[in-house]
């Protein structure tokens, strides 16, 4: 059976020594010292490899399953639950006047990528139930609030989004689910929802769905789409749960993976619901949370790979198999070890070497989500909001090709599922479509993220690498660092400028080479993250730093990046630079 | 549920355009014409179409299951091979003495991507009988064919090859299974072997199981393990089937993909098995067969692709979503089928321009063993033994990585298994491992193929890129695919004077690369197969060929591969050019 172990040292690494949070005056910051991030980091290890990672393949193995109109989750799941629950982990960065601790969203996602790790489909439930939570908080009247949100932030009550339907994902705006306003304000919501993570479940004595719908008589389209409060059952005005409500379960869906979370098919028929923020602004409200939900997103990429990297170490370690090109490594025994061989290793590097910077990218994006919330920082605010998309589909993109990468260093036996490598790569799957497909992430920030604020944020970015380049380019400990890292940021920039220029042209020559970009901006990203760690590191080591092993290991690790992945952005350039003429010259049926 | 419709058209492109195999001087190639060879791709096609694609979900859902020692295959399966059986398909490119059609291995080939295509796990009962029917071919005494074959050629028996035993996977020098000679010039067969493919199940009367075994007291390692013939029933020497051999169905492994086909563990308690070939050569008994099989598990790679870009190109054209930003295409529908949109058709570009181009590499491949096996050509054969790892390496990565892309364009709807593209990826995983994991395959090539006959062969792939490139650079019709090609195969070039070079200082820096190198040499063989493809598509055209649009398409395909798929040989270089002092530098606790 797969384990796992909470990644704490470098957790605190980029926390404190990359990211240097407790210098920062975001507010809350100050209280998160490294012996503070530590206790809670080694906290959050032991929940998560000795509880969550344990139930992981019984969550897939077992599934959940509807009986009569009830869905049971798989052994286990509900006492771990009780133990997630009384840790108060759901409510970590939550507001204390709701019961939660109120701590920064880095500690949040420093966490988060643990519980990831450990239980993908298990930590769906709270994690889905943050998002809904977050939702009414930005948008609802202080009576909502008050009435939904202690029970959320607690996680004794659950949530959930309901967006899609049968004929639309993406396209929201032909969507058919309709709320007819009553006489005392509420509306009567009838119609399917599919695709429902989390949507229902017998660990928690409510669940309250977020469902867009649209009010007859209103605009067309996306623009007459509102969000609802739709709780499984109806709460009176003490707070005490009341009669069912009109949503059902229709089925839960066969997947790829997670299926420890119970992803339904969800009838609403005349279920009583409660305008949730402004008529008609439904997209607005559910979107609000964009950014986190897709950095949480992203951050299952990173954690699925993290966990798959892990025991993939442990096979290339044990596993006898051949021996060293260069001689024998393991004289005693009838072979060496499987990590001796140069493609073993090659692998291994690929996933050690994305999920180091991965981590540190997506707790970047964190500190910049809590600058902009904390402190107002609307540069902050415009660079996370450019690097989202990045962080949503380049980290899942990578990160599922990663757990391909550590299955296969099982051979044979990463594709039974006895060893669970079959798993991570099956639940990591999901990531590339949900919260917005990789696709859509592209679109995202080639048609509307680059261009925003008249290219402010972009520019901004490239600032930011070129004053790294700049004041560290004579430092000849970083002279592997700085020199890929210019050039890659040079291949970035040349496709922004073809953007720019084709782009007005023709879209379809920008849009094609949407993915590219993006992942072209990932590897510049991840690249500026390794040189943003290898000039901690050298600090470190400057400093006569007692793990001298942990910080020499960094700085090989981001050398093999720089060199090794960091070349991917001239062959996205080249891509980009193709144009769209022949992405877009076949006709339908020429296909 | 998904289809399937056999690419005949495109076949028949690759065999009579490309190819041109029936004005081949191989013996069995004047029969080809392209009149016969269309009957037999539009037979194949019907049996895989109507009857072995509708059962793959099946399969996938059933799966095979063990009830008091006897294995069943899922619903449909048996019904089906049995009209597989009477159609004559197994013993197609069988010789004719045994019972089978003696038709070319390109034929073969092409008639085996619509079974793989159409249901992989189905397939493989034959595919398994075929390799284990073919060794018995190579190294079985007149008495073994004569005993063996006829059965196995029409699969009324099935066959086996059992390498694999818990602790060994590739390092088979490792392996514990014993055979101990009898008096009667028989063995006992005691051990257990493990991912036994086909290993067991209800379709056939018999299973001819080929087993590697050590004879006590022979060479250690690799140099004492010998082949045996060891049937799942006795047969006596009249042909009948007689008691059952020592042989037992430990249990059916749980896997990823492939679920129809019954992987079992097989438990060989003093089984009486014959050997097959000479005592303690048995590994060069097994791999004799090694190209053809190989080029059987690439072509499920590019078939596994194939079947999910059809299923893609279905869904994109009927699913509407969003609106064309060029403007709108679908005026009376509520949005625009996904195949407007840019990034869909890059998915669906890259699909199709590796799958076209796969299926010349491998017709190709096979029209070279044809040239080996049929006339004795010794340079064909060592072109193919060169590309042989690639075509296995590179060619189920890149079709692993196309369903992938292929399920993307479903969106959530490719995550849940209702539409079965998600069992296109979990079947198509297992042809990166089986067959010599990908990494092996990478090994190989760098390690041995490279330079086999003092690099003769890959001087010779060289010398026909640069023929190629000479004959037609002046070809204004050819400019997007030769200058392209020229530019590819210089990386290539590079790489190879690289590992010359650094691989003798180092073995470690060359096997660094292995698996890039493996890669860009795929990408040199497609932009070859385009170049190709290119040019006699032309030819078509200049000709006033009817089907204009066909070749048209052809020549749009081939710009995109040129264009898109091509720049990544570029990375490939750099990566290997960076040597293997990042990727070993890590001790194996600093992991």
């Amino acid at each position: 059976m797969p384990t796992y172990t909470a990644p704490v040292k470098d957790l605190q690494f980029v926390l404190h020594d990359v990211l240097n949070i407790s210098a920062s005056d975001i507010p809350g910051y100050d209280e998160l010292d490294a012996d503070f991030t530590n206790a809670v980091l080694e906290e959050a290890g032991k929940l998560t490899g000795e509880v969550l990672a344990p139930l992981n393949v019984v969550g897939d193995q077992e599934g959940c399953r509807l009986e009569n109109g009830v869905v049971y989750t798989p052994t286990g799941f509900k006492a771990a639950f009780e133990q997630v629950k009384e840790g108060g982990w759901p409510g970590l960065d939550m507001p204390e006047e709701y019961g939660g601790q109120n701590m920064p969203q880095v500690l949040g996602t420093a966490v988060g990528e643990m519980f990831s790790s450990s239980n993908q489909a298990f930590t769906m439930y709270q994690g889905l139930t943050h998002g809904a939570a977050a939702a009414i908080l930005a948008h609802g009247t202080d009576e909502q609030k008050n009435k939904w949100l202690p029970n959320m932030v607690s996680c004794e009550w659950t949530g959930t989004m309901n967006l899609t339907e049968p004929h639309c994902g993406t396209d929201l705006g032909l969507m058919r689910t309709k709320a007819e306003p009553q006489d005392n304000g509420s509306y009567k919501i009838t119609g399917q929802k599919i695709f429902i993570s989390a949507g229902d479940h017998d660990m928690a004595d409510n669940i309250v769905h977020l469902v867009l719908a649209k009010v007859p008589g209103g605009p067309d389209g996306i623009k007459g789409v509102s969000l609802f409060i739709v709780p499984k059952f109806l709460v009176d005005d003490e707070g005490s749960i009341g009669a069912r409500n009109g949503v059902s379960v229709g089925s839960i869906e066969e997947k790829m993976g997670i299926h420890g979370n119970s992803t339904c098919v969800l009838n609403y028929d005349d279920a009583e619901g409660y305008l949730l923020g402004d008529l008609n602004k439904g997209m607005r409200a559910m979107f609000t949370m964009m950014n986190e939900a897709r950095l949480g997103v992203g951050m299952q990429g990173l954690s699925a790979a993290e966990v798959a990297y892990q025991n993939a170490v442990d096979y290339a370690k044990d596993r006898l198999q051949g021996r060293a090109v260069t001689g024998v490594e393991n004289p005693e025994g009838p072979a060496d070890p499987l990590i001796v061989h140069p493609d073993i290793r090659r692998s291994l590097m690929d996933q050690k070497s994305f999920v180091e910077a991965g981590r540190a990218f997506i707790l970047w994006g964190a500190k910049l989500l809590d600058a902009s919330h904390r402190k107002g920082d609307k540069d902050a605010d415009g660079l996370v909001s450019l690097m989202t998309p990045v962080i949503k589909g380049f980290l899942t993109d990578e990160g599922y090709d990663m757990t391909v990468k550590a299955q296969q260093v099982y051979g044979g036996h990463g594709y039974i599922e006895e060893h669970g490598m079959s798993q991570f790569t099956r639940d990591a799957r999901i990531a590339m479509i949900y919260e917005g497909a990789n696709g859509v992430q592209a679109l995202d920030l080639v048609g509307r993220k680059l261009a925003a604020d008249g290219g402010k944020h972009v520019m901004a970015f490239f600032e930011l690498v070129k004053t790294f380049c700049k004041e560290n380019g004579e430092d000849e400990a970083l002279k592997d660092f700085v020199g890929p890292l210019k050039a890659a940021s040079k291949d970035l920039q040349a496709a922004g400028m073809y953007f720019m220029q084709a782009g007005m042209k023709n879209p379809n020559d920008a849009l094609s080479g949407s993915n590219d970009f993006m992942h072209l901006f990932g590897h510049v990203c991840l690249g500026l993250m390794w040189a943003q760690m290898a000039k901690a590191a050298n600090v470190a080591l400057e400093a006569g730093a007692e793990d001298k092993d942990f910080y020499e290991t960094k700085l090989t690790t981001g050398r093999y990046y720089m060199a090794r992945r960091l070349p991917a952005t001239g062959m996205h350039l080249a891509r980009i630079q193709s144009g769209g003429d022949t992405v877009m010259a076949l006709a339908a049926d020429q296909f």
